[in-house]
């Protein structure tokens, strides 16, 4: 018999809409990765009577309940309390949780406040999950049938408790072994039914093995899990078939984890190589997408923002002429951005993007979400040309997301010519 | 008595953790919008049991229940049949939803698919809701106690038919007619105590108007609502709040609807002034939000990524000696940055940015999260030094918020040394 879990959200602010509740999504997936099925979620308020009632109508129908918020220092918190009451149980404090808290506060230099007590205040029962990260523990506890597991609402405490203290017990309720794997494959370039496609017949060819696809604007994930009692055998499914998905989607996968920006700072630092930016209707979105990698100064130096055509001209030194009789949407004036940028930064690789973003600024020729993105390399240039009709920031988005593309494919070797208009437009 | 109404999310990809339940918030948002409370979001599979199960439990419970997805025309398209089987209902084809849906597939040029016709049938007690952008249209029936409102789940159909369709029908179904409308006041610069402390007493001067936060990393967004039962009364209620909001919260406002850097864009309009950015830890963030509003490019010109030492010396012309003597991550080379790149650019105003994003690079004189960012104007140049002890692209985000910040005070005629080190870091 598998294991039936839910999941319970709490809190005004996610009841109310004023948050989205991204931790149910991110619990679920976790659950999902561990080869847990989810059957349902809950999201109640703030509200005594009513979180007594979820406590009472989960601990009669389910066996794992993966809880989250309500255990701060303020009056508003009410989880803990509640818990102790449809337990019928007593609060004791936990010594070691408040050493925890006091030495926090003591850390900052600063008294703990006297309300912060009662975040080391657990239904006597209880067992402690520990908040490596933040001041109120989490606890673990039986009510009725199921198992309960009070985690903070504050993501990044939530997720480390979840993988550190959690996944080990639930996993230890786990009735018979089950092996469960995932492989998320990061792809860009083709559209999800084009993916679809290409993958046809997939699953008939790796018994077990299950596809599916996640679109994140603008890629597409391509996700294989397996499930099984054979550690060997699932594994070696999983190998198979995430071979034969790079065989046959090629190119288009980018990564098995990593972001793009990540993998091209990866593929530049191997190289001992550089980028420059030049951009227009992107305004820098590139050059803020490579920085957010933690050490990109080894390889990024400087990015061109030429929003007009005078700073294109000063900055990138693009022609008068040339912007005349083109215009600075152009595949001339595209590549003469790029191979100004990696002249007078002096780089490797320049990526530039020139466009037209919308909403306005069309005309029937050059309409909006016409996009040149150039890359200037040691071994020429090339420029592509793509249309996205869409809104502002998906043009935006999209070119930005060829340009780095460009640069991954420079440096892993790969055709950049490929998908001249990508995903189908 | 006030109406128990409630959200039900349907779908696998939602229960999986596959998307994010943006649905469930909106609609909880929408109906606090006017004035009731939503008191559970429940959110199942494409189950049968457990979708009868949770029709049965919410009709027994709720007078409003919202419900969302599962309208489509696969097979895993559930809630229309479940809903039938718990009302003991034959299903009846809706003409007119037939002819709306096969009109829409004549003007793509294609014959609708044999199992699209499914999306036109309907629990034979229901009323259709109409769906004037998609396909599958949505119905209102009565389950036990509660008025159910069938949904599609895509968040743009969704939306459209709740505004059109599900307000009227919901606002028929109030006992008595109340007015509520809602103001939020967006603010940067002080931390949510902070806030809260400064607006202490409001509910108590202007009954009947309650106070909310938000917290939208880095802004705080102040909310105001006001419910009763006369028109004239409650406006003049929330007018009145929101004066004295902006009274003691003062120039942390910035708008009450606008993004900053919208405000930012209208007051560089207004005054005929531009703005270039030189940017380093930022790394392009700051020219990619002022950009990413429609119209930017009548006051943005240009902005420098200056990255490494080298480009702030050959684009901006930070002396190399200011470099060797202060480093990069100072008070003089932020001033030098903005005052080069405004003597460069040749605009009204420049901003610049440099600090320690971490989570490298820092040490104990200079920590990560020490950033400077000054702003060069026609009446000189002011740095302001900041302390963000968090993440890397928190430090870069508040940076950024910063920079535009300074530029939306020296439009206003706001003082600009105000706050040092914003939110009390």
């Amino acid at each position: 018999m598998s294991l039936r879990c839910e999941i319970l959200s709490t809190g005004d602010e996610v009841l109310t809409g004023q948050i989205v509740d991204t931790n149910a999504a991110y619990l679920a997936d976790q659950m999902g990765s561990l080869g847990f099925e989810v059957s349902r979620h809950t999201t109640v308020g703030d509200d005594r009577a009513l979180l007594a009632a979820a406590f009472r109508q989960l601990g009669a129908s389910a066996d794992v309940v993966l809880c989250t918020g309500g255990l701060g220092p303020t009056v508003d918190d009410l989880t803990t309390e509640v818990a102790a009451e449809v337990l019928g149980a007593e609060l004791r404090l936990d010594e070691a949780a408040l050493a925890h808290m006091e030495g926090l506060w003591k850390n900052r230099g600063r008294a703990m406040p006297e309300n912060n007590r009662k975040q080391a205040l657990i239904p006597a029962p209880a067992e402690v999950l520990e908040n490596p990260i933040g001041t109120a523990p989490g606890f673990a506890v039986r009510i009725d049938r199921a198992w309960f597991f009070f985690m903070p609402g504050v993501p990044r405490e939530m997720k480390r408790m979840f993988a550190e203290q959690v996944v080990p017990r639930v996993e230890a309720l786990r009735s018979e072994p089950t092996v469960f794997d995932v492989r998320v494959l990061r792809s860009f370039g083709l559209t999800e039914s084009a993916t679809d496609q290409a993958l046809a017949g997939l699953e008939a060819l790796f018994p077990g093995v299950k596809l599916g696809f996640r679109a994140h604007f603008p890629e597409i994930q391509i996700k294989l899990t397996v499930k099984g009692p054979d550690i060997a055998a699932a594994k070696a499914q999983l190998e198979a078939a995430t071979e034969e998905v790079r065989k046959r989607v090629g190119a288009h996968v980018f990564s098995d984890g990593a972001s793009i920006e990540q993998v091209v700072g990866e593929g530049l630092t191997r190289d001992k190589a550089t980028l420059a930016t030049a951009e227009s209707c992107t305004g820098g979105l590139v050059a803020q997408m490579i920085t957010a990698v933690p050490g990109s100064s080894a390889y990024f130096d400087r990015g061109f923002v030429t929003y007009s055509n005078q700073a294109k001209m000063d900055l990138l030194g693009v022609g008068e002429d040339l912007l005349r009789e083109h215009g600075a949407v152009s595949e001339p004036c595209a590549r003469a951005m790029a191979e100004g940028a990696r002249t007078r930064a002096g780089t490797t690789y320049a990526v530039a993007v020139t466009g037209i973003a919308g909403p306005g600024g069309g005309t029937p020729e050059k309409p909006v979400g016409l996009v040149f993105v150039a890359l200037a390399s040691p071994g020429g240039t090339v420029v592509r040309r793509l249309r996205w009709p869409g809104q502002r920031d998906q043009i935006r988005g999209i070119s930005a997301m060829v340009a780095l593309d460009l640069v991954r494919r420079a440096l892993a070797g790969l055709p950049l010519e490929e998908g001249d208009n990508p995903r189908g437009q």
